[in-house]
């Protein structure tokens, strides 16, 4: 029986902290039968968030989900801090009793908790953690380490649930249309999901962020890929995440960035005393805290237009360019092309994988 | 029976990875009875490494620590990694079997290890793993959540292993001299076993570096004081630890910044293909970074001359002065007076702890 996916994002599904279950309903290989948020029921994922880009049911009971077929419950939401809340727990412990697997990435560790192990296997049903770490981890040998001819693309953003994730995924999918090795390398819960590879760097040992996204980027290149597209998380002054930000940054040791921002904001979604940065002074700190561990450009801009009109959407995108002078475009909503085409010409050329 | 220690640093006491148990040596309130040193046996701390500044005995034998009166051995290396090896672990099952507990602030956790907590049983001693992470971290709350009157300095750095921890010990000791409600802020296994407080923020999740920091400052509120000397970790551009290094400093949101270097060194120790920047530049990248979040300015350039005469000393010290514009000393050589009336006379003035 092949996995079909339901993602519980109770009450949450049309906010930013709902983003996990965007990404899943949006990209994933698996099927996605069903969302569970009773505030939406009757709706789909598309008319609810746009960006979902496919009509999953909106149901508001995890019944409803198993009786769509479900065999897995994705938690779908992201909240600051990821610790798993009492509400959920309750969510949890009913889809087990309706034989359905439990699928999180939360930073609080299904697997450690007695109660829910138990109750696994009184149900018979599989506990997954997407953000526990592999074993073996240390820090990084340095870019040197790599093979000739990789070449690796970063998206880093001016803030956090901006889309750093979808653009590096719709840079994959474009290049590999065009016939390129390339694979999307995951960093984060919802990336993991998709793909079913990758590290959630943001829950390693911390000494360890930089030597986990080194080893990302090895597999990536294992895996016969010569063009990785490293998933950003966090932004570099962002008050709770910009350490596995600068961890994730000199660890992948990117050739080239781009840079993630969502149109018209201009102080940090969770900490709304922080301003963030003009484009222009945030695409020159990048380069500079990048440059002593390897030097990184940033080829282009990746503007989030969501919410707005294709004409505003135009405007913004034309103000990012002419700010930065770099080539700017939302490629959710007008395709990845032109800036794929920007990435590709900032790479240096390569010989292959050796 | 008061503890007392014995310091593990077998065959590394001399360099730069013994440096957990050259700064017990030198600072821990505890009695340090010996380091363990085949090496070394027969000379004193204080003579193979000066900094250590006591004639604590050098001695080649577990045994012979265990005769000197040794109640407790800390592993006193902190390698690249920090992974426990397994001649190392042969030394732990012998110190267990003489009847010492054993410290230890590896990413190996000694608890997590079925073998030797069951030896440590069997003997009847105590493993203590200094770097193990409190219960119940998350994201900060951000610099607003501080007391009002709390003044922060931070100690950051070129590169690791240079002295960050002695500064702000240093720095922390004269302000207490001079009756500030002064304290050290611990964020490493040194600190830690020092002190007898603190969290490894090398070692927390990393998505919890900046929480873990901000709960450390507000700790130290809560202890009463209202001037706190937070160590630093890492390096802003180290290509291993960057990320502890940026989530430390945006967690803690220092006040003032002291920045620490190694006269005359300009690439990285363990990443020798990783320049330093220079000191101004330095200075800048530091107040660039931490700027969006809570602006702080270097105050004070603290550099280590360990090595040099006291004449090619001062002359370093006058070289990073015109350098920088800013206040320079050896604190270790030369005291903390004159760094501290710079770092007091950049700090906003304050009406206490409320």
């Amino acid at each position: 029986m092949s996995e079909k996916v339901a993602i519980f994002a109770e009450g949450l599904f049309e906010t930013p902290n709902g983003k996990t279950g965007h990404g899943v309903v949006r990209y994933a290989a698996r099927e996605v039968v069903a969302v569970v948020d009773s505030t939406h029921a009757g709706s789909t994922a598309e008319q609810v968030v746009p960006y979902c880009g496919r009509p999953v049911p909106i149901v508001a009971t995890l019944r409803e989900a198993a009786d769509l077929g479900a065999t897995v419950l994705l938690i779908g939401v992201a909240p600051l801090g990821g610790a798993l809340t009492p509400e959920w727990r309750l969510a949890l412990e009913e889809a087990m009793a309706l034989g359905l697997d439990v699928e999180a990435g939360l930073h609080t560790v299904l697997g450690d908790d007695a109660d829910l192990v138990a109750l696994a296997e009184r149900h018979g049903v599989a506990l997954r953690d997407l953000r526990t770490s592999p074993p073996g981890l240390s820090v990084p040998q340095g870019p040197r380490a790599r093979p000739a001819g990789l070449r690796v693309v970063h998206s880093v953003g001016s803030d956090c649930a901006i889309g750093k994730m979808s653009v590096t995924l719709e840079l994959d999918k474009t290049a590999r249309a065009r016939g390129e090795r390339s694979a999307f390398v995951a960093t984060g819960q919802t990336g993991i999901a998709i793909t079913g590879w990758g590290i959630a760097v943001d829950h390693v040992i911390s000494d360890f962020i930089a030597g986990a996204a080194e080893r990302l980027v090895l597999e990536g290149a294992e895996r016969g890929n010569d063009l990785l597209f490293v998933e950003g998380q966090g932004a570099l002054h962002h008050p709770a995440y910009s350490g596995v930000t600068l961890g994730l940054l000199h660890g992948s040791a990117p050739d080239v960035l781009v840079l993630a921002h969502r149109a018209g904001t201009t102080v940090n979604s969770d900490y709304t005393d922080t301003p963030l940065l003009p484009l222009p002074a945030l695409v020159a700190a990048y380069e500079a805290v990048v440059a002593p561990v390897k030097p990184a450009k940033v080829a282009a801009i990746a503007l989030n237009t969501a919410g707005l009109t294709d004409d505003e959407a135009r405007a913004a995108i034309s103000e990012a360019e002419r700010e930065t002078g770099l080539p700017a475009d939302d490629v959710v909503r007008f395709g990845a092309g032109k800036l794929l085409d920007a990435v590709l010409a900032a790479l240096p050329a390569t010989s292959g994988v050796s």
